[in-house]
């Protein structure tokens, strides 16, 4: 058993970066109401900036047509479905972060495609045909949303060029280019857009530095450089329904941010923003890792240091509405999201929605606690016990000591573990059952909710000791708040005079 | 540690009695936002049949007015209120069972009052301008909700006549006669509407043998004869804001309900049906065992045997938005709801939703359990360890053994005790808030929570063992489902390969 | 001006045939929050038995899949989107009529197919896996929704095979093969599911004839005989937004529905109900009048005297959320929606909510009128001036005299036509915006309300006496309701006594 | 028929002082649901800053209480009621406006009391009580809402102390004596707070006069200087049901205004601001007039003109939900509401609605007409033709030249006449039913509607005409809005291929 003492000292500012942003499953989900479900739920527990997702121009959603009129071919940009889904987004408050990409069918050089639902990978067939869609998209938006409101919204150019399957080739040269004219596009109808890129995936960061050298020595629009970042290794083994991967440690995301960073700040362009625009332990969207506690106990880390180095980092992705791998197989089928399907989150959603509650002053930070003070004077803080090995047990134990200026105070600790918060668990317990009544959906939500417990303690000489036990791969919120005691003010009360008490 | 051993036979019929009809603070509160909602929620997991409470003819609701038409005075019936009122519990999905009272002020012979909000409790100056009255408002209740619905609403007629505070000097009586009088009248409007009484409190069991013998004397019309039942003894502490009792055992209630039915079975009218139109632990709206846990561990046993004596029981009262001793002072006070202020539930509120989930087929009673059978062939039990002595510990153990016909079984346990679905002690952790903030709401909402456990259990020779250890005063429902098992039909599932699992 | 009176026999039982079934686009479609409150917003004011469209095997649904089992191919049944979708259907209290169709990709015999979202309208490739999949859907169904609720949905083989668009080389011999394998795998999952077909459209009802003899003769189940029917013309001009069209006399389908009849009754099978499955003025999408007034206007004489020749006909279709032209370029674009986007009512809304409130009595019908009594004794009487011809005018009169019991009514007239409930009107006047701002959308939704105009009239001699002036293309619902005046109640009232009245 | 010229010079800024304040029936009224309904329907189409009513310390609420701690009486303060209240409003977005009154029971010096509901207008016992009464209640508010809102909130103390049924003999110097403890007391609290009085009604002037001078000569807080305005004569008839005035003319009013505006600049505290704390037509809840179109004609005028002479003018009142003559006994009974029961919209609702579209750059007014350009440079403009005289006819016309700046005009014109929006007159229509039916109040929602008429109009060297004919007593609302026209971009439009256009 270990002991904490927490100081008085503010350590620093703690950043809610991790907040910023969330990913998404691509935009034409977003006319699904399931999908809007499951926006309002995760936006009313935790309260995202941002929302990013792909597939603003592929063809599901309609923007790029042509017909002809009288035997010419014209371009026809059709707004009803972006419309409505920003529109939902707006209402729902959230905003979007402009993802460009991929290619409509009618401009696509090639016809080499990613995912299920077949979005275009291949250069635009002619840049000044889309040259002049991103100039109608953009004004669009401004036209019908407002310059205030669009100039806030981040545009990225592309995402993960430094993929054969994302970007034909692969090819650098050609996603410079690509940048270039949509970047200066983009800025030509309002300047104080902001514009990035290279939105690339880990493991070629090389792509950074060679991208700035080209902003700088082509005068390219740059307002903020940004990657991905996922901590699993190469698959073990794939299955029909599962794709299963071992975890590196998490320090490993932190060492990506720090690196990436320091080339940032090494370029021509050293203080440009760097948003970390995906990140996740595993890419796979059937990873089964995505719906356990565990996934939760193994971000917790990240979410505390995490904005430290980045100025933001946005969890792929909110909802397992998702149709990357096709439409899902299963109530629970390894999905990224914080949110299930029929609505039952999961334990990382609980992760977010802890953090959610700490406050801005950092008392105290290790690699499993993160303490903080909120601007009411009340205590916030998040433990989590990881463990990545197999087995039982592995409880852990942790005493603070912690300054408090009440003389009483009240304790509240919610928990997600194995046995709480843990859907996935009983799901196991049902027979897994792929498409569950609406019985089953009752029963994992009601599974689906952290435990709650509270207390009440007394200050001894300006402090209070709290001992905490974990079980293993727990994640705990507690939280310190002043009681004001009315007790006294019960003339007479005496709980002894009730039966039993 | 005992052992229980349940057969496969069904031992008769378990009825839920218990869920015919819901007591209500008196109906002019039926007009509040917050009452509305608490009865929503109430009716969402429970779903009584009927409502009953005080006041229908109370001046807030206004049904009686006289005005002055060219000098001279004549009845007017204001229905806007009692409209309203009827047309939201209609809406929500639950009747009236009509309370006959109390006496409108331009129509009371005399000034007693009962309850802060004055019902008058005097018999009527004029008996023709009381049946006139009668007759106009079920007439209305027909003409708009039409005969077939208002056929289905029994019609009782007053409140508790043996207790002085209700009825002026607890005349007999004038009791009969009012009785008659109000039941002659309903029945010319409709005879297929139910009449009944007297209503009383325990204490005066004579009252129903000499009821009876006026109905069958005068006759008079009758339906079905009706009593209330309360354990608590006198207080032994009175202060302003609690009021506190003893309880008896809860046996006592048991003893009540069969000594009245013996009654019945032995007048002249044996086969009238019995409903016990109000009963709780305490008849007092300020005395805190409504709020604990050991009210629903008491309740439990009425809940499994009351329905062998009596054809309904109706707990009084489904929520804390109630005046008869003012306006509540305090978040939690001793009030009688399922409900608490700020849409709060109980523990007593979880005692009624485990029971609404038990089946129709009785495999098995105790004083301490209930098994029983649903439709669709699984088993759902209710156990309690009532405990009503003080201290610590007085856990129980207790192993069954049940018969199945799958093979597999999905187990799910939730429980309410001291520790879970216990905003009580919450609330106390907090430094018993009279006037709690919004965050100390939700707080108190998210502890409200009954403990989730589910479980798999694979049958050995047609049979499952469970064991169940319950704390002091725990209530707990056991589902025990027949599980669909999936799990082969994932090709190479493997969760080993997740790491840490 | 004409005189019509009508007499207090009751000619015959009017009945609503009209309302048995509602045409929609895709299913896949039933994902969106917009074609769900659409969906909402129709069953809350019309309230159709049934809902039938495309697409239940088709590929964004996904329910076909296959999967790679170590090495050898097996089918995948996928329920997770069919499920949402039903489940929603059942929710807002509308049940499947379900069309089986088209060819999931994967067990396709080619790739010829139909509509932007390219279903796919070829032969199976494999019987076996096809009626595999029927069987496995169908049980499915039987799984989550039981028995009792599954033998309520009519299961109706393919649409339009006699069209080469919808069926391969529209191959007579091929439909019968699949709708005898089809039909016969459905019946051996529960015997008492309807199976129906051959849902051609006009032009060709020889398929009926030959269809029932093929049943006959090769014993196929049948317990339907299903047709569709459009009264459009050629197009004499397509344009990139819009597809023109002139109108045939609406008598023409109902000689059809007739002709149709006779064929069956002089068939094998001369008692089978006979369904039209989908009808409207135009069966194109991008028709602009769809959204006149005079759609409205013609359907009506459709919506009287149809459910006397057919045992039901389904509006083609509930929303304008429909992708068969591509996603909807504009607010109005002819769509064939009662409801077009952003939950803007058309005139034909009103034209089935007028119908709506039509009592089962029929009292007098012409071209023109449908006058009913209703089980509460009031009478509901539709008119239409149906105009053809362009130009302005046209106005018409007529005068009712009707018997009515009561001394005093209330007269209640709803209107829709050019001036009112008539938004295209207004979005003209707006300059036709493609995408409306939620200013405009405002607008649109508070101009598209009927315009309600309400009198008192005396009896005279046991009649009234109504004059009617109907616009052009005007429809308007009357109705009649017996007042019970309390006007006689409010002492001492005079109106004069107002300023200025 | 007249013709009105409109320049493009803005006149001066039109203030909405209209909107800074509703009335409402007395407080406890608001834990009602169907007043919440009112509210919120008001506040979505209107959204007035703050509200005010009368009862903030009757016993209902029951703030103050007493109680007997081992024989000694003291205080207790009840928030339970009133901060539900509050956190409704707050919720629904509209701010309190405070007056404090009456006076609870148990520290009344007398018994009399005013309304059915019982107010009791007589000073404090005990001056003493009173004040820790306001302090405890001030700082409360402070406690639970925060200091930056709460000093939001105005502080009026007491209502109509100049007649003597509100205040005891309407003895001047006891007011004075009550403003300035009570003023004193909440500065206290928060020196911030405005506070204000003495909430007049009209025909005492000398009041102002004297209460100002009171306050400089005693140097009482004051902040602002309330008075009422009605404009209705003596009843001359009153019966069970109504109570009939007739009316001066509207100008009166006005003339009140000043007048009160110019002893407040002649007094010691010249820049005072000045807020009318209620007005209406008459000051009865039961007199017609308020549920007519002429009270919204009629009002018209000072809704323009007001907010030149006062600071703030608010309606009395926003719903019909209010208890002062008794229950409401009918569903129209000449209620202050904007909103009738059953959430119906009155004639007076859509004035305000009306003019909650103007601008605030005033082009023209006159006594008629209000024209306003908005900030998004379109124009909207309020008219009425008041009538005050009996009759049919007296329509008027009025021709408009306008100035505008685009080519095309899309014009939405809303009215509310005897014919559109007057319930009432469909009310009568259905024989003044007392308690409609569900039916019944759907039909009078229906036509509580505004008629909306639309049109397109080109300009004219840069000027419109627009011919506008009123009915009598009639208000319309017309917008003037830019058409970006993109008919042009429909390739081969030709709406004459539509059959019949």
């Amino acid at each position: 058993m270990s002991k904490i003492v927490i100081g008085n000292q503010i350590q620093k500012e703690f950043k809610n970066n991790w907040k910023y942003c969330i990913g998404t499953g691509r935009l034409g989900l977003a006319l699904q109401q399931e999908y809007l479900d499951h926006l309002k739920f995760v936006q009313k527990e935790i309260g995202f900036t941002y929302i990013r997702g792909h597939g603003l121009l592929h063809d599901d959603i309609g923007i790029y047509r042509e017909i002809d009129v009288e035997g010419e071919i014209k371009p026809f940009y059709n707004f009803t479905y972006i419309d409505r889904i920003f529109d939902s987004f707006l209402e729902i408050g959230i905003r979007p972060f402009i993802e460009i990409g991929f290619m409509p069918k009618l401009l696509a050089s090639g016809d080499q495609t990613i995912f299920t639902w077949e979005g275009n990978v291949t250069p635009p067939k002619d840049y000044d045909k889309w040259t002049d869609l991103i100039r109608a998209v953009t004004q669009h938006f401004i036209d019908r949303y407002g310059v205030e409101e669009v100039t806030k919204w981040p545009f990225e150019i592309w995402n993960e060029p430094n993929l054969v399957n994302f970007w034909k080739n692969a090819d650098k040269r050609e996603y410079f280019k690509l940048y270039k004219k949509t970047a200066t596009t983009i800025k030509k109808v309002n300047s104080n857009i902001q514009v990035g890129g290279p939105a690339i995936c880990g493991g070629s960061d090389e792509w950074i530095v060679e991208f700035l050298e080209f902003c700088e020595k082509e005068d390219a629009p740059i307002d903020f450089v940004s990657r991905h970042a996922y901590t699993s290794r190469q698959p073990n083994k794939v299955t029909p329904d599962y794709y299963y991967q071992e975890l590196t440690n998490n320090t490993k995301m932190l060492e990506e941010f720090k690196t990436v960073r320091r080339l940032i700040k090494s370029s021509a362009f050293p203080h440009l923003p760097f948003p970390i625009t995906e990140y996740n332990t595993s890419y796979s969207p059937i990873n089964p890792v995505h719906d356990t506690v565990l996934n939760a106990a193994y971000l917790a880390r990240i979410l505390s240091e995490g904005g430290d180095f980045v100025d933001s980092f946005s969890y792929w992705t909110f909802s397992d509405v998702f149709e990357e791998r096709d439409v899902p197989r299963s109530q629970f089928h390894g999905g990224f999201g914080l949110v299930g399907l029929n609505e039952i989150p999961k334990p990382t959603f609980y992760l977010f929605s802890f953090f959610n509650k700490l406050g801005d002053a950092q008392l105290y930070q290790d690699e499993h606690t993160i303490v903080t003070k909120r601007r009411d004077g009340s205590i916030a803080l998040v433990m989590w016990n990881l463990v990545m090995d197999k087995g039982e047990g592995r409880e852990k134990e942790v005493t603070f000591e912690i300054p408090v200026e009440a003389s009483h105070l009240f304790i509240k600790r919610q928990t997600v573990d194995e046995q709480h918060a843990n859907p996935w668990k009983t799901w196991r317990d049902m027979g897994r059952p792929r498409f569950p009544s609406r019985e089953m959906v009752e029963t994992l939500r009601g599974v689906a909710q952290s435990l709650i417990r509270t207390d009440h303690l007394k200050a001894e000489n300006g402090k209070i000791s709290i001992t905490v036990a974990l079980t293993k791969n727990e994640v705990s919120l507690i939280e310190i708040i002043p009681v004001n005691d009315e007790t006294e003010t019960y003339i007479g009360l005496d709980d002894s005079l009730i039966t039993s008490y």
